[in-house]
């Protein structure tokens, strides 16, 4: 064993140990079983550093060429041979783990794997129920599309300029003034914020939100290297903006927030406004369920922007259906070239025909029709909930009542929400939404959705969640 | 002028210097037409590096504050209380400028551009014209679609099961076997390379390919970090994969490359596969024009791909329609479960309605009967063209006799292919894509595709460009 890797080549020093190791292997100097010598002495007799071994080794237990044994060592495998005749995959888990994007939460990916089985009741899901998609009405529109020869290319950076007509025409009604150059189609909401991640900020740069939000639940500006920073909307905002130290943005969700079902007042707008044009600071505003105020709503931030300071993000995924994949983008003629140019390098555009049909229900007046009718639907499933709350319930959680959406922030008077909490209920097939994943600290809310389960359902979920914690309970 | 910025503050230094001369204005100590000190004095005055200052001056004069006047100093401009009043936008600019993501090359925004624009003779385009697109029958199709009433909600990470299961039954004939949870539906093949270079690989990875390559005119590996890397693929090949410093993956287009029309031999596909499975290199496979070669194709590398080592690209848009968005990603379970993952949180998945058109293509074997069509009006316009450079470009060009797909490379006789020569075609409504957008270096080459102009445009835009090169050639 006198060995050693050479400094002057071109494969790095613990590629040379691994190819060494495994040559041992190979040519059967080391046989299934061998005790290897410690890593001290390994780093000793290569002359480098411990972690270079180290890593070295960690890589060749991966692929299953060397074990430890607790408290003994590491050792050759049995199954070696094995190992290398079979192992000429890349190691893919260590792509995995090195790699930039950030994997989802575990509770999300359950949330995203238990909501594929039929037999879970969906007590959090942030979706409308298929009994509230149009779906026959959509089929049926699908009849009246035409298409111009151009529409199934490629589309053009920002997307559909008849639908971006459209789309200005149907925000003019919220007081907004926007110009086709001044929109991007997006697909969906969540690809805009992507966009502004990637072709607005640099890295470490702020993103400023209320410590409760929907942004904590996905990580488009987390993944490429931004600082999240909760704040709360008093006297000390302006101050605390203006003391940045680095770039930044406000993200905000002024209307029936996700996951709080707030509403900011026309005041908090102007406040919120205010503060952030005094600090020069852009602000990201998430309007996506806009439509579905039971009561007239008041005109958004983006109405009294005057100055090109709000990224307006609008969405047909909470209204219309989700898997069409439309959104829009507003902002100042530079910023949505540059988002439209990004959009152009990730995926050419979105969906032609997802593009046509948004279209063809904001022309046609199907879109607004359809939208007073699930106003209706919702607020009426809404009062069913909340009846059962108020009948089930009051001893054990309080809450407010909707203004509009689809959910009750439901706050339980004990700090019960934890990932058992959550178990416990998909073992009894019921799956919420908890909120400690929009407030990793928040262990006393669940985000209820009235807007998803069928009445029954609700009912039976609703029944099963008071069962679980009135029990959990019970150790407080 | 005593003040000095105070270092026990929250806000930086450059920004209290911002503050305090915004001040200075605002207040009308200093009116316009004043003449700052210099920024050594400035520098001395404030106790502060003089980039510190140079830092402020820069952004004050961005918002047009202040204002430089050659070679005598820097002065607060005539309309700095204007400005005031006016700045109130963040500064876009910047924000843009340091943000992660590079924009596309500016020639590629120009085509992107002019490609809007009806009177524009394109010649270069990767895009079926609209005629060869099957617009009605996708409209016919549209009303035989029915939806499950889950179909237009948010979908599963993975895409829709049922199109999962047609395209592993649809790759069959070509030799890969796959199963339903091996596939990822995307939004088109290049989001699949966007996910791979933001779920697999480490920042500073490298990205092996040849030297003239698609991959050149976008960048989803260059602008999150990656090294691209040119290699010949000759006999050091194999040495130069396994001399690799870094995590490192091959992208090829191993059948009709874009843009060089290259159709690899079995030979040539099993050579790559070998010398990447011995440096344990996974490869990507970018196979989107697999459907248009005009003999019978050989498998793919994915077809040999024994140890789950390759990553299969497929797409519709090359075929039947880009603006549906659908192309899919084959790998192995853990890889394909991974970036599922992420392509939940980049987008929420792909449109279901464009999923459900493709499914109903494939299942109803419309999509084999429209290609075998396709090929055949391909095969026609390649020929076309062909007849034409024959004709009247022997004397400045040379060209292989194209294997199916879109492109002819064609290879002028002198490097007259820059920018001029790409703008200067466009004044003459001629659109081409110059091969420096696939390799820096090259300025021979111009990518030429039959497949979007007319025949009377083919005719009237090869005729322009031979006008254009022989008079380019003229000064060599
Ligand atoms: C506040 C908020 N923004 C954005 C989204 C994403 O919407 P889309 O489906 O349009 O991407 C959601 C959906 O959960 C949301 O609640
Ligand atoms: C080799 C290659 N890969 C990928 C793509 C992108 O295809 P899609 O429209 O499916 O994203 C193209 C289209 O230009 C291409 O030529």
């Amino acid at each position: 064993m006198s060995w050693q890797p050479n400094r002057q080549s071109a494969t790095t020093l613990q590629q040379q140990i691994i190819q060494w190791i495994t040559a041992q292997v190979e040519r059967g100097d080391w046989v299934a079983g061998t005790k290897l010598p410690t890593q001290r002495q390994l780093a000793l007799q290569f002359d480098v550093n411990r972690s270079t071994v180290q890593q070295a080794l960690e890589e060749l237990k991966a692929i299953g060429l060397l074990e430890a044994r607790v408290g003994s060592g590491i050792y050759v495998t049995h199954n070696s041979w094995h190992t290398l005749i079979q192992q000429t995959q890349p190691n893919w888990q260590t792509y995995i783990e090195t790699s930039l994007h950030k994997p989802n939460y575990h509770t999300i990916q359950l949330i995203n794997d238990y909501e594929q089985r039929d037999e879970m009741i969906r007590l959090g899901t942030g979706e409308l129920a298929p009994s509230l998609l149009p779906i026959k009405e959509i089929e049926a529109s699908l009849q009246e599309l035409s298409f111009q020869p151009k529409a199934l290319g490629y589309s053009s950076p920002q997307g559909n300029e008849q639908l971006r007509i459209a789309i200005c025409n149907y925000v003019k009604k919220r007081g907004i003034d926007a110009e086709p150059q001044h929109v991007c189609i997006v697909s969906g909401a969540l690809q805009a914020l992507q966009l502004i991640a990637v072709g607005l900020l640099e890295q470490g740069s702020i993103v400023f939100q209320e410590s409760t939000s929907y942004l904590n639940s996905i990580h488009p500006f987390q993944s490429v290297g931004m600082q999240m920073m909760s704040v709360q909307r008093d006297k000390q905002l302006a101050q605390t903006l203006t003391q940045r130290k680095r770039q930044a943005v406000f993200y905000a969700i002024p209307t029936l927030h996700n996951p709080t079902g707030d509403v900011w007042t026309a005041q908090e707008k102007r406040t919120l406004y205010e503060a952030c044009q005094a600090a020069r600071i852009p602000i990201i505003e998430d309007d996506v369920y806009h439509e579905l105020l039971f009561e007239a709503p008041v005109p958004p931030i983006k109405a009294m922007d005057s100055s090109g300071q709000v990224l307006y993000i609008g969405s047909v995924s909470k209204t219309l259906s989700p898997g069409l994949r439309i959104g829009w983008l507003i902002g100042p003629t530079t910023v949505i070239e540059r988002l439209a140019d990004i959009k152009m390098q990730t995926d050419y555009g979105s969906s032609a025909i997802s593009q046509e049909i948004v279209l063809h229900w904001l022309q046609s007046g199907k879109y607004d029709q359809h939208l007073s009718d699930l106003r209706q639907q919702l607020q009426q499933r809404a009062d069913f909930v909340e009846q059962i709350l108020q009948e089930k319930f009051q001893e054990v959680a309080s809450w407010q009542t909707p203004k509009g959406g689809f959910y009750i922030w439901l706050k339980f008077h004990q700090p019960i929400v934890d990932k058992e909490f959550f178990m416990r209920l998909i073992q009894r097939q019921v799956l919420i939404n908890p909120g400690y994943i929009y407030n990793p600290q928040d262990h006393h809310h669940i985000r209820l959705s009235y807007a998803y389960a069928s009445y029954e359902e609700l009912w039976e979920g609703l029944e099963i969640l008071y069962e679980c914690a009135v029990k959990s309970m019970d150790f407080y």
